[in-house]
């Protein structure tokens, strides 16, 4: 392969993730090994310029707690919210990140780190790094769909053993497959899609607007509620709540099933910070997607949650560069898989 | 390529079309050209192996009046409604043949016919048809789907230039993406699918339903309602005929700007028996569809109708041969493409 040099373990990257409520940076090793994670709030209010300002300081400082000299960080890794064009490596207006309107994001990078820098959208990332370095890694699948329930709802797919993006980079827009197409407003403009319901601040509004509507319910003495909340809330019996997270799971079942009967994917992988609530939300949502999908589709697959936890996020951005740039890693890793 | 000779408009082969309304039967050539074209009924009450046996005749038929000698015919291609195993050869109940259950067709046909036989799902096969021959013969895609909406509504997939058909064969299910998961009850036991609104009969049974329960309309005359009554009476203005077409086509839209954010295609190729209607239906989910997806999924997509005509249930047939076997005329088809 051009370009390819070194072994996996010895091929370090620069990831950075950009999400709408927190930015993390980490140096991450060619087999997946985190050397190094920093977390910091997104405050996405400051804006693109202030935002990527603060995610490069957050890089260098990875850098410097990994204990890896800069010369040996061969190139940066970005996952972001979509719509984004992973090829000319500018952000698309993502409805997390207001503002982000046509920002040549790699270009910005790439001019202060003087690194080769590639972007793809966070989900699509996480796909990849599920399948190299998560719950893929001993399954050894060819089809992988990963569904993040957290800020938003979107998802990877990897198709017959390879990335699928679509004609213009932006496949997978899974939080916007329809539950209710006459239903809840979305930000994407349309109505009644998955994310309009079942992404962490929806499954919140979705509780409050019973709590304000005056059902008696434990959340009314939270001054803020939160997913969390509400699935604690669900665990402990309180009806309003334990209505909203059944019928989140009721939504995100449906979902899968048309996954499995549109992709008929070996592997479903859910992640995002809404899966924290861990067996809570898989056991239902599993249970609803097999029931209802078509029997050749459900015998194939399964629906698991993701295996990489908190690093994923800087362990998917590293695997952007990984998966698109020509380094040794990549090959092993796809050999691997 | 191992076997491959001849070119490929002297490549022939047999295309049997399983349809639960009607059977087809005819002799393709590799290029494409359509030299015999036979239609029965599907009586699909008298079972498989009856409907098997007269499929078989019309195919002798076809054979008959295409004027080529039976050494020259190389092989059988199936089309038929899935679920069903295309490596395996065997038909899994498809909603719409009943009793065929796990009928092992693909050895049936090649021990009477005894010629090399594969079997496709059939929207898949009209995927390739069109991809090959059709609306994508021009246009140089890699990405394009396919959506029939006939008796049943069906998908298939070209993805990054290849025939995608999931880990188990059955991926493209796309009648079975969700309108409204409380919906209407569907044939494969979920609820609220588009192909539970927007199949032919189900079209026709949402108008039957208001004019039974009593609603003034040109369609309480008619014996029988078929979709094509709706579309007709829609367009002469009559007003429950209108609602019926003006849901489905709004349904319709919805589910293809699903598609258009999941996929991200170049193309959407809409064929099937409802698509007669032609710009009644093209129009309204064309606008619909273009207006609701994401930018990038939308301005990367053309939404059209299929290319291929009468002709497109025997061509994809036969297609399903040239795309598997090793003939002369797949390579050239997909070079061409």
């Amino acid at each position: 392969m051009p370009g390819a040099v070194g072994s996996a373990a010895d091929d370090f990257v620069l990831g950075l993730d950009v999400g709408g409520t927190k930015l993390a940076a980490g140096v991450v090793a060619g087999d997946g090994r985190v050397l190094s994670m920093e977390v910091a709030p997104s405050r996405v209010d400051e804006g693109p310029d202030a935002m990527i300002a603060r995610h490069l300081d957050l890089g260098r400082s990875a850098v410097a707690a990994a204990g890896v000299p800069w010369e040996q960080v061969r190139a940066v890794g970005i996952a972001c919210g979509g719509p984004l064009d992973p090829y000319a490596g500018v952000i698309q207006s993502p409805p997390g990140l207001p503002d982000w309107d046509d920002v040549p994001l790699v270009a910005k990078v790439e001019a202060v780190l003087q690194r080769p820098t590639v972007v793809d959208n966070d989900a699509t990332a996480c796909a990849i790094a599920e399948w190299w370095f998560g719950a893929g890694r001993e399954r050894g699948v060819s089809h992988l769909v990963y569904i993040t329930i957290s800020t938003g709802v979107g998802g990877g797919l990897i198709l017959d053993g390879r990335v699928y993006r679509g004609a213009a980079g932006n496949a997978g827009e899974l939080g916007h497959l329809t539950v209710d197409y006459l239903g809840r407003q979305c930000g994407c403009g349309r109505r009644g899609c998955l994310e309009a319901y079942a992404s962490g601040p929806q499954i919140a509004a979705r509780a409050r607007e019973r709590v304000t509507a005056g059902v008696e319910s434990s959340l009314a003495a939270l001054a803020e509620v939160t997913a969390s909340d509400v699935a604690e809330a669900a665990a402990a019996g309180d009806a309003v709540a334990s209505e909203v997270w059944d019928e989140t799971t009721a939504m995100l079942g449906s979902a899968v099933a048309n996954i499995l009967d549109v992709f008929n994917p070996e592997l479903v992988v859910l992640g995002g910070g809404v899966t924290r609530a861990g067996d809570q939300l898989l056991v239902p949502v599993r249970e609803a997607a097999l029931r209802q999908a078509m029997a050749p589709a459900r015998d194939a697959a399964e629906i698991v949650l993701a295996g990489l936890g908190e690093e994923l996020g800087v362990v998917s951005a590293a695997t952007v560069a990984f998966e698109r740039l020509p380094f040794a890693a990549r090959e092993v890793a796809e050999h691997r898989a």
